[in-house]
């Protein structure tokens, strides 16, 4: 006989007595502690729908890391410290060995940032995953994507374009053909945590498991102006940040940081895949020029590459230039669920 | 052209800058301020899809009313005040009437309840809508299931079975055939929010569109101990107290208040309905019986009644009892997901 509901949360996602929460799984709502004393709540939410965000048949632990891992990146990009989520689960069916596999990629990134799972809802139907999470920042020290000033540094971590080429590739492996690579935040046509196609190499770890750049955040709080983590591609991303900071940019491509993966590729597929391509969860961030050697340096003690890829400027619009200073032409690249 | 992802959230779900919150919709994670000195963070998560939670063609504005209400009963049942919530919401296409619908619901119920939408996602997918809802609640007075403790009386407000008798009646009407009345929680089969089958009376409004015991919630954070939505039915519902509290329970059935709507049913439907049916949305909870007179005190202010049904008991298990004091044998019909 499959298990309950009930069962199901006790058996796969209730690990007993809340440890940080007041009140964990279990009751009609969680109880969290207040925020420290001059700081705030972040919150954030996110959800994954197979055949959308992911391939049916997508590796459950991957899915388990790759779900928490978004969120993570959401309170990253703030500067936020993690502290709690919740979990709401559809499943079609209840699959026991998919459960502990996907219980198991969950668990183990949650507590590795402590950050705890306090409650949820679980129910049939369509293969789902909707996590929120809540953390904590000093008020005032959030990395908004309001705050760049013209004149800023324009900064991304590690490398870009190895998520996005690995959604093409398994797009190629399984038949889907030409795809549009640009259609980051996990959105691919379902293109996400697929282990059958493609083989797992670098790329598609940098797909399936991103590592969400927490310890990075907390250490910009007082370096950066604005932040966001690269999930639509970092031209779209970026553009959300000059747009609601209502500034300018420009962006110098032979800055841009590329995932060693891309180097056997013709520059123009380079380009896309690094410019347009999303899924990477680096953060891309602003800073003011006097704390570039402060920026380097803390590049050098979390051993992440830092690169500076271009400034803000006033005014609006993103140039893109070539070693030789001349603007490429672009396609904007971002992905829309609705276009 | 249909509407871009982000052209969306703008039109139907962006209402400017956050009101109460630091910062709202439009950056990677909101910010919330602390809650007050003394107060904790209670938080609740609810995910209703269609087929499942409600009828294909549901009514969109009823959708986004039952959407919040169902979180905040989560809140009021523990205690606790709304503050703010996230929507995570997954459409099959962009369809304007729908979303300007679904927006009025939603919104209408939050504005009532000053709690405002700081974020979400959004996305193509099934129809599902996943809420995640924050409040406070001073430390220590929490509504807690584990609370309940021999010799409590047990409460329960309004009056209950309607919403089951709604579902039964559109099951009917729309040729599904025999139902198990008492899958409750918004989850019949998809039940929920259709407006074509059976016409729109009390019972339809009690599916469609719960109020959320709020004030009563806030109200009872010094008269009562343990407390419950009823969701998944008062037997059910009443069972998680006793569970966690590890005390059984003995109800007096002629005391149990009944949907008007029942009235001309025979006894034994009005049974299933009123004690195994679900998504009535009252609140059930114990209280020492020193709080009787402040309860019904409590009941004339805010309008609403508060009937007593039983009583808490050492020991465990739970006993219906009939006008003479006969034990009534009663399917215990808690509805579960995966069942």
């Amino acid at each position: 006989m499959p298990l309950g509901e009930f069962e199901l949360i006790r058996q796969f996602f209730d690990r007993g007595p809340a440890r940080r929460a007041l009140l964990g799984i279990g009751d009609d709502a969680a109880l969290l502690a207040p925020v420290p004393a001059g700081s705030v709540i972040a919150v954030s939410t996110d959800m994954l729908i197979e055949g959308r965000h992911f391939f049916a048949g997508a590796d459950p632990l991957r899915l388990g890391h790759k779900a928490l891992a978004v969120n993570l990146s959401d309170l990253a990009s703030m500067g936020a410290q993690p502290r709690a989520f919740t979990l709401a689960l559809a499943l079609p069916a209840v699959d026991e060995p998919w459960l502990a596999a996907f219980r198991q990629g969950l668990f183990a990134l949650a507590d590795r940032f402590d950050c705890e799972l306090v409650g949820g809802d679980t129910t049939r139907g369509p293969l789902t995953i909707s996590i929120s999470i809540f953390g904590e920042v000093p008020a005032g020290a959030a990395l908004r994507r309001d705050a760049a000033q013209p004149g800023d540094d324009v900064w991304v971590s590690g490398a870009l374009g190895a998520a996005a080429w690995a959604v093409e590739r398994r797009r190629q492996a399984s038949g889907l053909g030409q795809s549009a690579v640009g259609d980051g935040d996990g959105d691919g046509d379902g293109t996400s945590g697929a282990h059958s196609a493609g083989g797992a190499d670098c790329a598609d770890l940098r797909l399936d498991c991103p590592e969400p750049r927490v310890a990075l955040g907390l250490a910009l709080r007082h370096l950066a102006r604005a932040a966001i983590d690269v999930s639509d591609g970092l031209i779209a991303d970026l553009g959300h940040i000059l747009e609601r900071s209502r500034v300018g940019a420009e962006l110098r491509w032979p800055d841009v940081p590329q995932a060693a993966e891309l180097a056997p590729l013709p520059e123009a597929l380079r380009q896309r895949l690094a410019l347009s391509g999303g899924d990477d969860y680096e953060l891309l961030f602003t800073a003011a020029p006097e704390n570039r050697i402060a920026v380097e340096a803390l590049g050098r003690r979390l051993d992440l590459p830092l690169a500076r890829i271009g400034a803000i400027a006033a005014g609006s619009g993103l140039a893109v230039l070539d070693a030789r200073g001349r603007r490429l032409e672009i396609e904007h690249g971002g992905f829309d669920h609705f276009r």
